[in-house]
């Protein structure tokens, strides 16, 4: 059984479709194949997997493919590999036409739909998210990028796509730190912005850590429905959007400070979610209950409460240079309550010096 | 006295200011610097002209300056330079409220432009053009982008600015050669899309090659107008926009195949047009006289009517990548009449060759 959601955003609006077996159905790809050819970008652990099924629904469904494979990894969301990726569907003489089909993770997802942003100042996409991570988060919105030395995603742009494709039955195959990786961010959806899905959560995370294709398709079905209503409201991240990185400016300091690969960013946000829950108690937001809800499911989701052995000079440092910061004040998205989150960018260096004190690995023995 | 254009884009909508002296009035920055910083991007033949005025005017607006000064050329349109580019603005820690000023002329504004578009998802960008290619073409539209060993353009976006300040007093320091590249596009706007512009330009080539004020001035903004009428109503080139590119197809595979820089691109342009029209000619659609008009009226601007020194099937293969081809055909803007071009993808490639061979150097010596 197929569920359909929609992103409604006037003339880009798309469809994002959740069921089993959808990546093999040529009636997934066939409505955005009118320019006849599809570049389908994978990486190496995906296209042993899919690709070769991917590929025999597009065909059946009447147009060429062009296989594109990078490595895998977020090494991949690099200046390098985004010209290979150019220079292949320049090779192949891809025209403005040709749909770029992003089968993968998030990180295939990201450099897929900014390649298909930039290529010939920009082509259809299809998104096929084929992690818990793509599907719940980084497929549903048009954010693309690539990273840079100095910060994560700091080149990109939103290039919604024409649909996205979620197949749950590919879940099957992700590893269990992937799949752990990918529950961070349907936790961060109802800590942000949703308190019944955090109360079921709690009383499903082991379901979900079980693969119960049930349980699975309701946590992908919620978050794509949480994260899809954010995007209609603020496509380009001007207000609401932004609560969506609940986690994300301690995370991406952890990503970034560690190297990129080494903490997978779902990691890193489920380490950075528990720290915003650190700030917001210090910041007399919420309760000291609140913060042990936060921390209690995100150590049952089997990812990490605290942070990696870093400096607290090194997060801030790391922190200044995030885009979320507005005029040289790092900005926060912290809680007012389970479910309610809000951006504040007022806080005082000590209290942010605490909360990363509150997550560092010298806390937890004191704790 | 100023005068104000506006491209109508709904949300997008921006005005397009033409006038003398322009560069240093602290308004034409004012309403564009809420974030309080600008990062001016300019190239080093600009810098020493107009950079510090620029930066007088808009700290006398109340915003910082930060400076970032390329190589001058049609190669700074490259990867390696908008690394460098990025690299400037996440080391000065711009955030997504600062202003990306493009001084300069085509390059400029093509690179700073993309630059704005993928800096952090988009940063607003002002076009400050002092070229006359760029004050009556690039600067205007949207259009970004860097360029590929296979082909001009092939990696970009559409960004549009929050303004454009087109100051006809920068074009005093053109070279003759840069000053000629410009009319090429004047001229290509008249034969395109305007008759009566075209009548214009007869009788004034000689005063704008003289750099008469009001002469340019009302080049510039009949070029601007045409412009942006047409961004208005296609501003991602799905349909009349692409009217704009007549001479572009063959312009482009005589600048890939000399290498980016040898040919100016407005050169490219001129020949490019002519080669447009004996195609035109060819088909059927246009008559021998008006062939002549087009060719004279380049002849006159001092521009050239005859490609490089280029076999036909190396245009042909450059051709083939182009950006407009849709479905394996290379289409081509042609005439209809003198102001009134059409896209077609249908001609034989005996007919494309034989408008080839009308405008190679051999040719001008058989006629």
């Amino acid at each position: 059984m197929t569920e359909t959601l929609r992103v409604a955003l006037a003339e880009r609006a798309y469809p994002i479709h959740i069921g089993v077996g959808l990546i093999d159905e040529p009636a997934s790809y066939r409505p955005h194949l009118a320019g006849g050819r599809s570049a389908v970008i994978t990486d190496q652990t995906v296209a042993p997997l899919y690709l070769a099924r991917v590929r025999r629904a597009i065909e059946a469904a009447g147009a060429q493919v062009i296989e594109i494979v990078i490595e895998p990894g977020e090494a991949a969301k690099s200046w390098a590999t985004l010209d290979q990726v150019i220079d292949r569907l320049l090779a192949a003489r891809c025209d403005r036409q040709t749909l770029v089909v992003a089968l993968g993770g998030g990180v295939v997802g990201d450099l897929a739909g900014f390649a298909a942003a930039v290529y010939q100042r920009g082509v259809p996409c299809l998104q096929v998210p084929t992690s818990l991570l793509a599907q719940v988060d980084s497929s549903v919105g048009g954010k693309t990028a690539i990273n840079h030395a100095l910060g994560k995603n700091m080149i990109g742009a939103f290039h919604q796509p024409q649909a996205v494709i979620a197949d749950v039955s590919t879940l099957a195959t992700l590893s269990d730190r992937e799949l752990r990786a990918g529950l961070a961010e349907v936790i961060k959806h109802g800590v942000a912005l949703d308190a019944p899905f955090v109360g079921w959560l709690e009383e499903n995370v082991e379901r979900l850590l079980a693969r119960e294709p049930a349980a699975l398709t309701h946590a992908v079905r919620r978050s794509c429905e949480l994260k899809a209503e954010i995007v209609a409201a603020d496509e380009r991240e001007a207000g609401a959007r932004a609560l969506l990185n609940l986690g994300h400016t301690f995370g991406h300091a952890i990503e970034a400070g560690m190297g990129y690969g080494e903490w997978l960013h779902g990691e890193a946000v489920a380490a950075g979610m528990v720290m915003a829950a650190e700030l917001s108690v210090r910041a007399g937001m919420i309760g000291a209950g609140e913060v042990r809800r936060v921390r209690d499911l995100v150590a049952r989701a089997g990812l990490p409460t605290m942070g990696p052995a870093l400096a607290p000079e090194r997060y801030l440092e790391l922190m200044a240079v995030d885009k979320k910061a507005a005029r040289g004040n790092v900005r926060f998205v912290v809680l007012k309550s389970i479910g309610r989150a809000e951006v504040r960018g007022d806080f005082r260096e000590e209290l942010v010096r605490q909360a990363l004190a509150a997550c560092s690995p010298g806390a937890a023995a004191a704790r």
